[in-house]
């Protein structure tokens, strides 16, 4: 089977799962509609590439995939609630090719019903009792509360730069953000968590921090390029980062190679608050970007990280017997750094 | 020891165990920040009603009191990430007599500072390993799950009513949003936690929510009441609930007995955004209020309900031998329906 059709595979498997525990009716019709709106995000086209990457990792390491369902429906549960309360910090308009839950809720229902999906969350990760027992349930727990330390550091941070309007930001600053923000629930807890289930030894899971790392930044800055690149197929608002200020790696980088004058205009531009910033203006941005070799950059910098996690991938997954699973998470890690679909 | 005096000493204990586990220093200047933000709430001055409920009901069922500090520390913690949302939701504008969190830092990093205190939450109570064992230490997180699911779904009816401009309410409703949103956490919780963690059987545990159910009703109506009529030593803003457009019983107690005329005014005056209610306009509702007799009204409704509480108070804690405990939970209650703080 090819990696796109074991990706739908696992994908569908997850969802159904979350589509059962996901509550569905209540006699009262308004907490009926607020069931509704729980379901939204979780029901909209994703990729479930988070949930693969764990389940694929527990079969590499010898765990039954059934093992694992649970806590792959949790983690998509997580990319639901999370994206739910981002959508609203960054002002974005989008999601999986759809209107951000707060511009058809309001902002007060939305973030109520991200905090009610989060609470999902942990509902679910105690369903883990009946097939892992109670430690390894806990250890699981665990895991999940250093993935959301991690991730809601790394939003603080991008949240303080725009909220502070500060550019003077190196590759280095946005690294150190990006991996808290993305690597942490994209790649390191996933892979961490199946090994975990497989009863993986601590040595190992250790290693899976830096792999994780370097592929989550891949992923990353591939897709940061992808929203500036790809007007179909993507279910954001084309270049809307350029509209949210986010200091992304390709702009941190534009902002470096252009004149000074330059410069001062874009910080101008990226200042004013999203309804603010004129078409034209954000039109110029891209221009500079691009003019600038920017997306190029970015790019290469995708390449030579993807090039090391591939390193660490083969390290770590060595004594893997299970060549066909193991070849699945290799093609997986092209298809996240590729984002080709 | 007095009741007030009691509670205080309970307090200290818990908040000195919250100051401990929350995250303080980190060397990224901007983190350290966000780590001050989740400090922000638990530092500002609370009762330590819900803590001290859960506490003494531990003692009364034969529990030790050190055992219940952790989950006692994480209901005061639920209470802290609750109210950044809520405070956001509702555009409050003081909390504990200071500036709301979103007013001080804006809304897309209150948010998340929030998210990143409710994950605090569970990462406290996973703490309850090495006195509760494993598995009573997931049966608190279970009711913790019941706890949140609740109230979400109490705070969504109450977002809804505003929302939709929904004045056909009765007070079934408000009896019905309200369990949801304040019983299930200020009272019901807080005594099934205690019972749970002292071995208390099914049976009790079950009838703590007839008893949790009342008394948290009884405590919510006054807190409506003191909004409206304690311009001194009281953390929130004088009638903001007018502000707010809260559909308390109070409210629609007046405009049940009010003229038709006069519904109509008011209605139009509740229904205008925060920002767009003129001083005046407030004051008007608030005579309308005071004129129908409905403070009066609701404090009867609450007293009546606070005597329910407390003979299902009696029968729940009929076998308890700890005398001393016992009156204190009585006397709490007492505090807690009077709010006489």
């Amino acid at each position: 089977m090819d990696i796109e059709s074991l990706v739908r595979t696992y994908r569908q498997e997850v969802y159904k799962y979350i589509d059962e525990k996901l509550p569905k009716w209540h006699s009262h019709p308004d907490i009926q509609a607020f069931y509704e709106m729980l379901r939204d995000y979780p029901s909209r086209p994703s990729k479930g590439l988070r949930a693969t990457l764990c389940i694929l990792t527990c079969e590499a390491f010898g765990g039954e995939r059934s093992l694992c369902l649970t806590t792959a429906a949790a983690l998509e549960i997580f990319q639901s609630w999370v994206l739910i309360h981002d959508d609203i910090e960054d002002d974005s308009e989008l999601r999986r090719g759809q209107l951000v839950l707060h511009r058809k809720y309001g902002v007060p229902m939305a973030i109520n019903a991200g905090d009610a999906l989060h609470v999902k969350m942990w509902e679910i990760l105690l369903e883990n009792r009946v097939r892992l027992g109670e430690g390894k349930t806990l250890r699981v727990l665990e895991e999940f509360c250093k993935m959301v330390n991690e991730t809601t550091e790394g939003q603080h941070l991008e949240l303080s730069w725009v909220d502070k309007k500060r550019w003077d930001l190196t590759a280095e600053d946005y690294f150190f953000m990006c991996g808290k923000k993305t690597s942490w629930y994209t790649t390191i807890t996933p892979l961490r968590l199946g090994a975990i289930i497989a009863d993986a030894n601590n040595h190992r899971l250790e290693r899976m921090i830096p792999l994780g790392y370097k592929l989550g930044l891949a992923f990353q800055i591939r897709d940061d390029v992808l929203n500036l690149t790809a007007e179909e197929r993507y279910g954001k608002e084309f270049a809307g980062d350029i509209y949210e200020s986010k200091r992304t790696l390709i702009l941190i980088e534009a902002l470096r190679r252009c004149s000074v004058e330059e410069r001062e205009k874009a910080k101008k531009i990226l200042d004013k608050p999203r309804s603010l910033k004129k078409a034209e203006e954000a039109e110029w941005i891209l221009d500079l970007i691009k003019k600038t070799g920017s997306i190029e950059y970015a790019n290469g910098v995708a390449e030579g990280l993807a090039e090391e996690a591939i390193k660490l991938f083969e390290e770590v997954f060595k004594d893997v017997k299970n060549t066909e699973v193991k070849a699945a998470i290799r093609s997986l890690i092209d298809l996240m750094v590729s984002r080709r679909w």
